[in-house]
């Protein structure tokens, strides 16, 4: 039962077997001991050499229709999946995906290429563990220490006395600043800032003065960082961002925001200075929060609400403005402006 | 009627006739035959060696004022410009100054030079077609195709596999991630980050486990993206940026959304996973559209507006919170807060 | 009273006697002359070998229970201070502390390292003012102007005629695009895009028509500006940043904007395209201001407020939407889309 390789046009990619992907990952496996998957698929858009999954109950009518070898299904959908062809059963098919995601990208990606990109500048007071990737013009600084397995990316800079984490990879154009670190199995994307300065300044009679920033950046184990994403430096103590947590793209960060465990933020969130987020929390895309604020743990916040108080009780929380047709918004703002005063109408009528 | 040179300080911009202008681009010349044109200048800020356009009649007054040299006009308006001065009369004078700063580009700025630059670190597996431009620095990984006439910028990274159209430019420092295509005549600015990995996770009793995004990005012809922007790849499938979509900078384009044509779209506008937005429409800045929506053609979304569900209909949308003085917005704000029982209150006195 | 020497863990940081912190400084030293500072630290964090201030009052309770060895303080506040041990005494803290911290960076800081390094690529037609350094991998353009004593970090690209005033630093990865200029004693932080095309394209029956950007960016002396910022190059003339302006991360400044002299702009904000901002203004993070508008001098915008509409009185505004619980949002939220109606439902009542 080995794999059978399919030319997949340009991509190369070689079919695996079912009780192949079992054998790796996991699930009870009804039918399809004969077949070989060549891609992983949504179930609108499988064909018959795609796995897909079924997570969410809601599209359980696409059973009926999808074209897919193979469906990762709950168990209480097994017999309804096994029905119409082969069938994956686990108890977290999205997880089981997430899984099958990996194991795919493992087998198909070129796999790390350990070494120093003869273009790279790196300082000979720089420490590299082993099997460390540094990629064409790349530059790690003295100080600077990069764990076992880790990947730099072309055009990345570690700064001085920074530390990347054991099989951590930056993907090109990341800036690690002076003395930032990130721990373990971090991935961080291109075009982030980690350790610019925080913007601090004192107001004088000659306009601001600069408030140097003498801290650094903390990062966890285990925490992705999305594309053109800032988080800047501390002031005097370290902006921290906890194991697990997960920004995504063009996220800021300011300095002295600590940001628990688990927590995860969507796509243009922005975060004041000193603010402090608590774990297993999940911010919405281009969310706000204003600076000495505490949100506590396992707050989930809309996406595009600004916070503007602490926040002391878990729990949804929300606050975009209702979009509308433009000639209805016009007018209904043009009253907002006058809220306070009609409700004094209406209490002023009430007492009538 | 050859150009006259003129010294204009350190740009060494040499002066042109006007009707040699006229011979490129076209249009109706009334007088000023004997005139150089040394700039292009809006009309309150032109002087006698300048050229302006009249484009919105609410600036017809500027006419009498201006100092240009020549002004560019709808015919409606040729009497009242060839009455100062010179002037071209073309059906729509924006149309023709667009094109006007096109040919000034090209007759000022240095051509491009052909050639791989020493230090680029170019793949022997990468395809470069005839003419390309790899500036300093630039990577070219194996695999990758540029096509004939593009422009590879400094400090730029093309990943293995991707595929650059011919005549694209890319500005210094652009990631184009592997196998994430773009077409034909596009222009990428600095700090554009396109394929990095969409924001997937499968949440588990450890933390987040991660979604690997299989998908790349594919982007049509004529299509310009703006400084930092972020277009993430598709999970399994492809985010698509159809041909002719203007992308301003600082944007951020999630995972599996789809753009349709000749879509424009303002600066740190957002849009989340999966979302379809049409062709034709324009959203103003810092506009943000949650995911798995979907947006019909031919809508124009006002700036700071959320979009929260799908838009079926044509037209212009808005939403951004009327802003105020200070004192006022709070009084407002908070009363905002109770608004659903200040509604209850009319009701219960509309009842009496 | 030499300082002496203290190891602090891997910094190396010599600690250093009060008395010379105040010869270097200033203040008013009380007791403490044979105290040796380590570091800076806020009240709370404050250890024996911390100098730390207080410069709001609201936080006086600290001083009875800081562990710092010194703090500074206002004149008022001398007594309660030196009372529990060694203080500075000043008139202004805060910007005392703004100072020391400068003070503090200058002595733990490696210092430049005046000269190009091996790998930039630098132009025979640039010109490099006296003690310039110029990083690993950066890239200088003909007709470059770098003055006296600029760093330009690894990663630079500095185009074509463009300037970098004396004493400037870039930081690692900035972009300073062709013809733009920047003054003197400024700092960019990385991913900084100075110079991008701004948006500005004319519609025609075959989609959108490209209007070149002519002008280039102008930014005065002792400007900051934080990672991945964008400031668009004008369409004809410049984009201005006048003296003194600070700007955050991630922020947008379209082509054309104009702001003045020492006005501090947060995190995320966006400009959009020829909007005038006065002098001494503070706009808050993610505050957007639409395109064509004046903003007079001395206007404090609070975070996320859009502004739609020109200002013309300095003072303070906002406009967030008033964040909430989640099930309580909705309900206001949809009244909202009635509120027009709600006020018609009110003025009928008043009329009965």
């Amino acid at each position: 039962m080995s794999p059978t390789a399919v030319a997949l046009g340009s991509s190369q990619t070689a079919a695996v077997a079912l009780p192949q992907l079992i054998a790796a990952l996991g699930g009870d496996l009804l039918g399809g001991s004969d077949i070989a998957i060549a891609r992983i698929a949504p179930l609108d858009e499988a064909d018959e050499v795609s796995i897909s999954f079924l997570a969410n109950p809601r599209y359980q009518a696409q059973l009926a229709t999808t074209r897919a070898a193979c469906v990762i299904v709950a168990p209480a959908l097994a017999e309804a999946a096994a029905a119409r062809g082969a069938a994956i059963v686990t108890p977290d098919p999205y997880l089981y995906f997430a899984r099958l995601t990996q194991w795919w990208a493992a087998r198909t990606r070129p796999a790390a290429q350990p070494g120093v990109h003869p273009s790279a500048v790196v300082s000979a007071e720089a420490r590299l563990g082993r099997g460390v990737e540094v990629g064409p013009l790349a530059v790690i600084e003295a100080g600077a220490v990069v764990g076992d397995g880790a990947r730099i990316g072309a055009h990345c800079v570690v700064e001085r006395d920074a530390v990347v984490g054991a099989g951590t990879r930056l993907a090109p154009r990341v800036v690690l600043g002076h003395g930032c670190r990130i721990g373990a199995r971090g991935i961080v994307h291109s075009g982030v800032v980690i350790g610019a300065d925080g913007f601090g300044f004192a107001p004088s009679r000659d306009g601001y003065v600069k408030i140097e920033q003498l801290g650094a950046v903390t990062i966890g184990d285990d925490v992705e960082i999305g594309a053109n994403t800032c988080i800047d430096r501390g002031a005097l103590s370290d902006t921290v961002i906890e194991d697990g947590v997960k920004l995504d793209n063009l996220i800021q960060i300011a300095h002295n925001v600590h940001i628990g465990r688990n927590t995860a933020m969507a796509g243009c969130a922005a975060v004041a200075g000193s603010t402090r987020i608590g774990a297993n929390c999940t911010i919405g895309g281009a969310a706000n929060i204003v600076g000495h604020l505490t949100i506590v743990d396992g707050v989930h916040l809309a996406a595009a609400t600004t916070v503007t108080s602490s926040i002391t009780e878990p729990g949804a929380y929300g606050g975009p403005y209702p979009f509308e047709e433009n000639a209805s918004w016009r007018k209904n703002a043009a009253t907002l402006r006058q809220l306070h005063t009609l409700r004094e109408r209406v209490r002023a009528l009430e007492k009538k």
